[in-house]
C-alpha cells in the first residue's frame, strides 16, 4: 500500500521536471512526464481504475490510475476535487477527448487533500462566486475575461513601445480631488486630507508640459460613485494615454484606433476560435471606425435619448450604435464634437454646431452599444484655460496647482481613457464588468 | 515683418507634417522638414541671424534663422527659453556640434510666449526642483531616470510575456491592512473605514489559488511610513510576481535573475553610452548572482550591522556588498534564508541555522550595497500557515480572509517585490529615490 501524502523531497524533484498540461503532446507519448495542477473532476471505477481531470493554468489533462501500474489505486479514493497534485507517469494516446493521457506511476500532495465543502459551483449567484472568489476562477471559463484583460494590456503596450510612447507612473494619492471633489474617496494623510485619484488626467498633461511627446499608463483609478451597476467599480484599471503636438483630436481618434487594431488582431488570431465556442462571440478588429459629429447623432436618436447637458444616455448610445452597425457593419463608432456644456472645462472648444452652441475637439468611443471612451484635444494655452475654468463656474484657487503647469508654455496635445476591463466585458458579452475583473470593489464589497 | 504668432490653421499644417528632432538625419539635407518642440537655448547675433536651440522628447537641434531665409529675424527676439514653437525649414549640415541644423522659414508658436520668470534652474535644491518638477523635467538629464523606469517596465513584461506570466490587476483599497495595520492609509470608503494597499502580496497569493501559474503586477503600492529617507516614498510603483508550482525559493531567484538579465542587458544596449557619457556608470548585466546565507554574512559582517532580529542593517547591506564585489566582481548578491524572527508569518520555514536557529526560504537581493528586493517561497499548507500566525502573536481572526485562500488547496508557490525607481536610482547612481519619480511622495509633499 502506497499513502499518497506531501513529501518535500519527493515534490522538489518532481516539480522540477513538471510540465503545463497543455505543454504534453504527441511527441512526449511513449516517455514519462511530470504534471501537476488541482483535481476538476473523478471518475471512480473502483479498486482497479480511476480517471481524474488534472487542471493548470494551460489547460487540462487525463491521468489514468490502473491497477498493474500505479500501486496505489485504491488508496487514491483519498483524493478530492480542488486538492492539488503532482504526477508522474507515460504519457501516451488515451481515450480522453483529446486524446492525450498520462499512465499514472507516481502521485504526490501538493498541500493537503481539500475537505472543506466547495462554496461555489456553476449556477451560484455571481455575488457568491465573488465572495469566493479564489475558488470560482478555478473554472477556466470565469478565468478566461481576465487573461484578456491581461492580453489586452500586453498589447497595447506594445503598440505603444513601438510608437514612441513613455510609460509614467503618476501619483494616486493627491492633494485637491482630479475632476471635482463629489466622487472622490479621502484618505487620512498623516495629519491632513488628501484624495484618491479619480484619473491620472491632470499627471498625463503634466507629462507632455514635462517635454514628453506621447505617455501612457495602466493603473488604478478610483470613483466614489455610491451607485451599484453592471457598467461601474469604484475602483477599476484605467488605460490613459495622451499625445503632444496634435493637429487636432483626429490624431487622437487614429492613435486609439491603431492601439485597438493591434490588441483586437491580435486577440482574434490567438483567441478567435475559443472566443466563437466558449462565449459565442465574433471579435470585429476595428478598422477606419466611423464618426459621427453629436449634431448628427441627434437626428438618428429620440428626444429622451439626450440628456439636459446635451450628451446622450446610454439608450441613446445604443441607438447609435445599432444604426452604424446596420450601415456600416462596425461595432465601432466614434461620436465627436460633443456640445461643451457636456465636456470638462479643459476639453478644447471646436467649431459650434449649426444652432450655434458651442462644441469641444472631443470625442466618445461607443463599441457594441456601450461607451469605452472618452477624448479629447485639451485646451493647453494657460489664459484661455483659466477662463474655461470661471465659465464652468469652477474656482481658478482650487485649481491653481493644475492651471500652473501650463504657465510655462505647453504644447498642443490630447489623449484618452479606457477601461480595458469593460472593453473585455463586451467582446465576450459577459453582461457585468464584474466578470472581467479580478477582485471588484462596489459600495458594498471590500473582500477579497 | 512677420509676426510669430498662435495660428490654429498653420499649426494643424505645419504639425501634420512632424518629425521628432532626433529623426532629422543627413537624408534630409535639403529638403524641408517640420521640428516642434521647446526653446531650450537662444543665441541672438542681432538682426540678421538668430540660433535657438529647440528640444524635444527625442533630443535636441539647432534652428538657424537668418535674414534672406526667414523674414522674421528681428521679430524672433519677442520668443524666450521654454516656449513651444514648430517651425518649418531647409534641413542642412550645420555647424551645430551634431552637425545638423534647420535654415527656418517658417515658424509658429504652439502655445502663449513665456513670460513668467522660470522658477528652476540647474543648480536648484532637489525640493524646489520638486515644487516645479513639470520644468525641472525640461532637462533632459533629469527626465532620463523616468525613461529608465519606463525600460524597466517594458523589458521586465517581455520577460513576463516570454515566460507564461498573466499580468493581474489587483485591488489598491482593501477592507484589512495587508502588513499589518502600523503603515496603512486610512480611507473613509463610504460609511465604513478601508485601508490603501501595502503590497499586492495576499492577492498575487489569491492569484496563485486561482488557477493561475504565474502572475505579475506592476502597480502603486501605499506606505504609510512617516520618516523621511532618501530609499522610501509613501506612494511608489512595486513590481511584484508569483509563480506557482516552485521546487524551493531557488525556483524564484532563478527567475527574478532571468528578468533582471533581460532588462539590464537591453538597457546597456540601447542606453550604456549615454550612461557612461552623462551619469559616469557602467551597467553590469546580473548572471549567475552569487548567493550567500544570512547565517554566512554573519561572519562577514561586525556586531553593529545586525538588527535585533537577526536581519542586517543598511550598514551590513553594504558591507556584504562591498565583500561580494571584490570578491567576484558583481554588483548584485542575493541573501539568503533569513532567520525566522525577521520575515513575516507567511515566508515558509527552511533548514536550521547550526545554532538551531529556525530560518526562512526567503532571500533579499542587493543591488551597489542596497537592498532592491524581498523573496520567499510561501508557506502555501492552510493548517501550517495557521500555526505561523500564532506563533507569530497575530490574530487569526483578523487575517481569516487570507487564511481562507489557502483552506480550498494551493500549490507550492513564491514571488518577490521590487521597486524599478530604487533600482534605476542604484543604477544611475541617482542618491534619492525621488530622482527616479515623477511625482514624488513624501510626508510633506502631496504637490505636483
Amino acid at each position: 500500500m502506497v499513502e499518497i501524502n506531501y513529501n518535500e523531497k519527493q515534490i522538489e524533484l518532481l516539480l522540477g521536471k513538471r510540465k503545463q498540461n497543455a505543454e504534453v503532446t504527441e511527441r512526449d507519448f511513449g516517455s514519462d512526464v511530470v504534471v501537476a495542477g488541482y483535481i476538476k473532476n473523478i471518475a471512480d471505477l473502483g479498486k482497479n481504475m480511476k480517471f481524474l481531470t488534472l487542471a493548470d493554468a494551460s489547460g487540462e489533462i487525463q491521468l489514468t490510475l490502473k491497477k498493474g501500474v500505479y500501486v496505489g489505486v485504491e488508496d487514491a479514493k483519498m483524493l478530492t476535487p480542488h486538492t492539488f497534485i503532482v504526477a508522474k507517469g507515460e504519457a501516451c494516446k488515451g481515450r480522453a477527448k483529446d486524446g492525450r493521457e498520462v499512465l499514472v506511476k507516481d502521485i504526490s500532495l501538493l498541500s493537503d487533500v481539500v475537505t472543506e465543502k466547495i462554496p461555489t459551483e456553476m449556477r451560484t449567484s455571481l455575488d457568491k462566486r465573488l465572495d469566493y472568489r479564489w475558488v470560482d476562477l478555478r473554472n477556466e471559463k470565469h478565468r478566461f475575461p481576465l487573461t484578456m484583460v491581461s492580453e489586452f494590456t500586453r498589447y497595447s503596450r506594445d503598440f505603444f513601445n513601438e510608437n514612441g510612447f513613455t510609460e509614467i507612473f503618476t501619483p494616486k494619492i493627491v492633494g485637491t480631488p482630479t475632476e471635482g471633489g463629489a466622487e472622490a474617496f479621502p484618505v487620512l494623510y498623516f495629519d491632513r486630507e488628501a484624495y484618491l485619484a479619480q484619473s491620472p488626467q491632470f499627471y498625463k498633461q503634466m507629462a507632455i508640459c514635462s517635454g514628453f511627446d506621447r505617455v501612457f499608463e495602466i493603473a488604478p483609478v478610483f470613483r466614489a460613485n455610491p451607485s451599484h451597476t453592471t457598467r461601474h467599480d469604484t475602483e477599476y484599471t484605467s488605460l490613459d494615454f495622451e499625445i503632444g503636438y496634435i493637429t487636432s483630436h483626429q490624431d487622437v481618434m487614429k492613435a486609439e484606433e491603431g492601439m485597438l487594431s493591434h490588441v483586437f488582431k491580435n486577440i482574434k488570431e490567438k483567441y478567435g476560435d475559443k472566443i466563437r465556442k466558449k462565449f459565442k462571440q465574433e471579435i470585429d478588429v476595428p478598422k477606419n471606425i466611423p464618426q459621427i459629429r453629436m449634431e448628427e447623432a441627434y437626428e438618428i436618436v429620440t428626444k429622451e435619448d439626450v440628456d439636459e447637458k446635451g450628451s446622450l444616455r446610454p439608450s441613446g448610445e445604443k441607438a447609435v450604435s445599432e444604426h452604424v452597425k446596420e450601415a456600416y457593419g462596425s461595432d465601432f463608432i466614434f461620436i465627436t464634437d460633443f456640445p461643451y456644456d457636456a465636456r470638462p472645462f479643459y476639453h478644447m472648444k471646436g467649431e459650434a454646431m449649426r444652432n450655434g452652441k458651442e462644441t469641444t475637439k472631443s470625442f466618445d468611443l461607443i463599441y457594441r452599444g456601450v461607451e469605452i471612451t472618452t477624448g479629447a484635444q485639451r485646451e493647453h494655452r494657460h489664459g484661455k484655460l483659466t477662463a474655461q475654468v470661471v465659465e464652468k463656474g469652477l474656482s481658478t484657487n482650487n485649481l491653481k496647482q493644475y492651471l500652473d503647469f501650463f504657465k510655462y508654455g505647453a504644447p498642443p496635445h490630447g489623449g484618452i481613457g479606457l477601461s480595458p476591463s469593460r472593453v473585455v466585458t463586451n467582446m465576450l458579452d459577459l453582461g457585468n464588468v464584474r466578470e472581467a475583473t479580478m477582485a471588484p470593489r462596489d459600495p458594498k464589497r471590500l473582500f477579497p
